[in-house]
């Protein structure tokens, strides 16, 4: 029987890939292999996406911001469509639940996603046009003049997919062709949803272009393309290790590239807090950091709380919870080989484990909820070892001796998407507060009090962004809309140039 | 006698160097040195510079936009007060012409945009504050955290330059404190500067840090400078080797830098333009790029127009006006050397000389008005040396047979800041202006007609960017308020964070 091999999607055209090379997809809960063949498509294969990507950001130009919204609003109407399919698909490559998980929870955040990019498309707002009329000169935000390329992460098969996801729906809000680059964990997911993204496409009679779909190319290959002069940015979520390469190799070339690498979200714990409701955070914890089994970018996996007494019966209630708590399937053998070498490392520079700490056996890829703990001196020896993720339901937490240790700690943090920090209602903790926040402040892109960071809400106030390294650009989000959007657009002015030869946006009265 | 020696201003105190390496400025028009010595500061003096920068960073950060404008205000009377003292030296310094040049223009635009930044820091715009009630959520922009390092070029003494230009007015607005490196030019010039700047600050109580001024640094402590785990951002606007070498340290530490490196700015003249008023054209031409010495970032250096009688006759008028006009004296000799240079290897890849082509002797530096030509074919076949910048009054004129070829070349440009386009008043062009416009649109960040591009309107309009390698990112402008603050920001989230710990811009009711 021949097998089922996936087609890429390059210049307006499902074909067959030119390369031999293939991968399979595992199903993480069954360690099979899934019977699909995906191409790992060559150099010569990639250059011409980016070819055909730079023809249609030429021919998307011109196209106006309500055909641009009609397309994302297919986008999401075909989602709706196919949902069973996608659900199904996305379940069998990543192991995540169908139910709430991918059918109620994560597919109708991604169309949401796409409606709010599509209002804001229409809307026009992100491109902030300024008039100067005295002396005729006029700008206004555009598209890059070049396709964005999206390399998605394994976490989020719908709503960060390179095809579906944020940064496709940012990207094309503005009016930028899409070169989706599939993750290796969830091929047959991407398909699909190029497949409703190339349709809509035709459908609204946008450049067969404006979607194309590869899903894996040789290492070499994914840093040409980042660098090429005809690619407009990148937008890749992942490894802090692929993605500082990436980054180094489009920086070289002077090109976009937003990154969105790794976070460790740490969560601060004073004192009266702790006093007041600490089995209750104990709880939320729990909950937050073993949620989706821990495989979120904000997963909080660094607790810094006082030591002592109340310290010691905060972790004694942490560690009752995450031994009772079933260890979730995670999405990949990857991601727990992963955890079980952050774990060894993490142990190496001083980490003890209270609980979990290892690889479960069985077919399904596993790993114990895990707890580690140190001091804060212990903590302060090796700081920038002991903030290595482990991407998965792991947490280190650090047992302070006072409140000037902590401020060190939280001094020593490098940059993160979130940071939070729990005080007493009743205002006990605010000189503390007073102290820590500035350092935390710094620090991340998000300060949350008193709620664990897990929760991303699609909102026009959010940032999912933060100071290197969690990102690579203090300055951008990744989430909420129109903001997401500033990361794919050039600033282009018009200087006495003829009113009929303006953009539409600037000749519509001021 | 002991020598007069600058000092630095680090930490709140103005002192002597720690370090015993000096250098002295010139005066460009006699060739002799300027008494004056000032210090190559070592590393520990920068390290020590940006420790003080920091806290100074986290003390502005409640400073509220009132008080920022108030100094930026202070900075601005203070030039006025010492105008004649800042003229008398910035001429000795870089043979700028007193008047009207220094004194008239460019001193005002400086106290203009320093005003102009003072009404952003006061109405807060910039911050951008958006609040989702529902959810608890709410972002703006807010300052770095961190010092912003900045290194301004030879060419503006005042409205560029690191103690006063538009840099430091951007960085300020948005409460980051300021590290000037003084461009080596004109020492003497920025330590007035950065005298008035520091006495503003002490009359507005802000902190002693918020500027502080070194002279010059060995090139491995700059590289470490923008790489700096405590500094905020960098600005520099120089040339494209030193920019590329800063970029590459910052990048690696995944530090933002904003870079103004080099552009040629190209100049495409169409066919009924050149018919209808080419000798008019010419005289813009030369007006433009004789201006200043040249010396302008926005030097028409590249001139794209048909061959044939009609290119000969404008090439022509063009010889004949650059012959007639006088050569300015040029900032110094370095500026001389790379002109000389930059000639030879324009001449190397195929350029022909129409007229000058050489430093010309006496204690002035100056060099020759320049003129040279190739033909497309020729341009073609070099096109990535034939787009050297020589910074002065040096433009090399592109004949093309035909709009083909016309289009070619300028889709082989580099990313610049400006570009421009003379076409027929009457719509002669039309057809040719649709071919070439889309092309060159995405290559530079201002796009102009029928006017020359030197000038450089302070205007909230405004784009002093554009692609890569003329700047470092396509997104932002370094010129024109509020945009250029974006620079200098970092994107803040509060989630959950009670009312009474918001910044004061959240706290007022949507």
């Amino acid at each position: 029987m021949k097998p089922d091999i996936g087609k890429v999607l390059v210049a307006g055209q499902w074909r067959e890939s030119q390369s031999l090379s293939r991968f399979q997809a595992e199903n993480p809960a069954t360690g099979e292999l899934l019977a699909t063949q995906y191409p790992v498509s060559t150099g010569d294969e990639a250059m011409e996406a980016l070819r055909a990507g730079a023809e249609a950001a030429e021919a998307l130009r011109t196209a106006d911001g309500e055909t641009v919204a009609k397309f994302l609003e297919s986008c999401a109407a075909g989602i709706e469509e196919r949902a069973t399919e996608l659900v199904e698909m996305a379940h069998a490559e990543t192991a995540l639940p169908k139910t709430p998980r991918l059918r109620e929870i994560e597919l109708p955040r991604t169309t949401d996603q796409l409606r709010q990019a599509a209002r804001a498309a229409r809307d026009g707002s992100w491109q902030r046009p300024v008039w100067d009329e005295a002396r005729k000169i006029y700008s206004l935000y555009a598209p890059l003049g070049g396709p964005v390329v999206v390399m998605g992460p394994n976490n989020f098969p719908f709503a960060f997919n390179s095809a579906a996801g944020g940064d496709f729906a940012a990207a094309i809000a503005a009016g930028n062709p899409v070169i989706a680059k599939a993750n290796t964990g969830h091929p047959g997911t991407t398909r699909l949803l190029a497949e409703i993204a190339f349709d809509a496409a035709r459908s609204r009679r946008l450049p067969a272009s404006t979607i194309q779909l590869i899903y894996r190319t040789p290492r070499e290959v994914g840093l040409e393309m980042v660098a090429h002069r005809l690619v407009g940015a990148t937008a890749f979520t992942g490894s802090r290790e692929a993605g500082l390469q990436l980054k180094a190799a489009a920086d070289r070339a002077g090109k976009p590239i937003y990154l969105e690498m790794s976070s460790i979200n740490p969560v601060i714990i004073l004192e009266g807090a702790l006093r007041e409701r600490g089995e209750a955070i104990a709880e939320e914890f729990f909950a937050s950091c073993t949620a989706g089994a821990g495989q979120f970018c904000t997963n909080p996996g660094l607790v810094i709380l006082p030591g002592g007494e109340l310290g010691e019966r905060f972790i004694e209630a942490c560690r009752r919870k995450f031994e009772a708590g079933t260890a979730g399937v995670l999405l990949g053998r990857g991601v727990r080989d992963g955890l079980s070498k952050s774990v060894a490392l993490l142990r190496r520079h001083g980490a003890e484990v209270v609980c979990g700490g290892d690889a479960l056996p069985g077919p399904a890829t596993r790993f114990a909820n895990t707890l580690l703990r140190a001091s804060g001196e212990a903590f302060l020896r090796h700081p920038e070892e002991l903030q290595t993720e482990a991407f998965g339901a792991v947490s280190l937490l650090v047992c302070c001796r006072g409140l000037d240790e902590m401020a060190s700690i939280v001094k020593s943090i490098a940059g993160n998407l979130t940071g939070t920090i729990y005080s007493h209602t009743g205002g006990a903790d605010d000189a503390a507060y007073a102290v820590i926040e500035p350092q935390l402040r710094a620090r991340v892109g998000r300060l949350i009090n008193d709620r664990m960071p897990t929760g991303v809400a699609v909102s026009p106030a959010m940032n999912h962004g933060g100071p290197f390294p969690a990102t690579g650009h203090p300055g951008f989000t990744a989430v909420g809309l129109p903001a997401a959007i500033q990361r794919f657009v050039a600033l282009h002015c018009y200087e006495n140039v003829r009113p009929e030869r303006l953009p539409p946006a600037l000749q519509r009265s001021k």
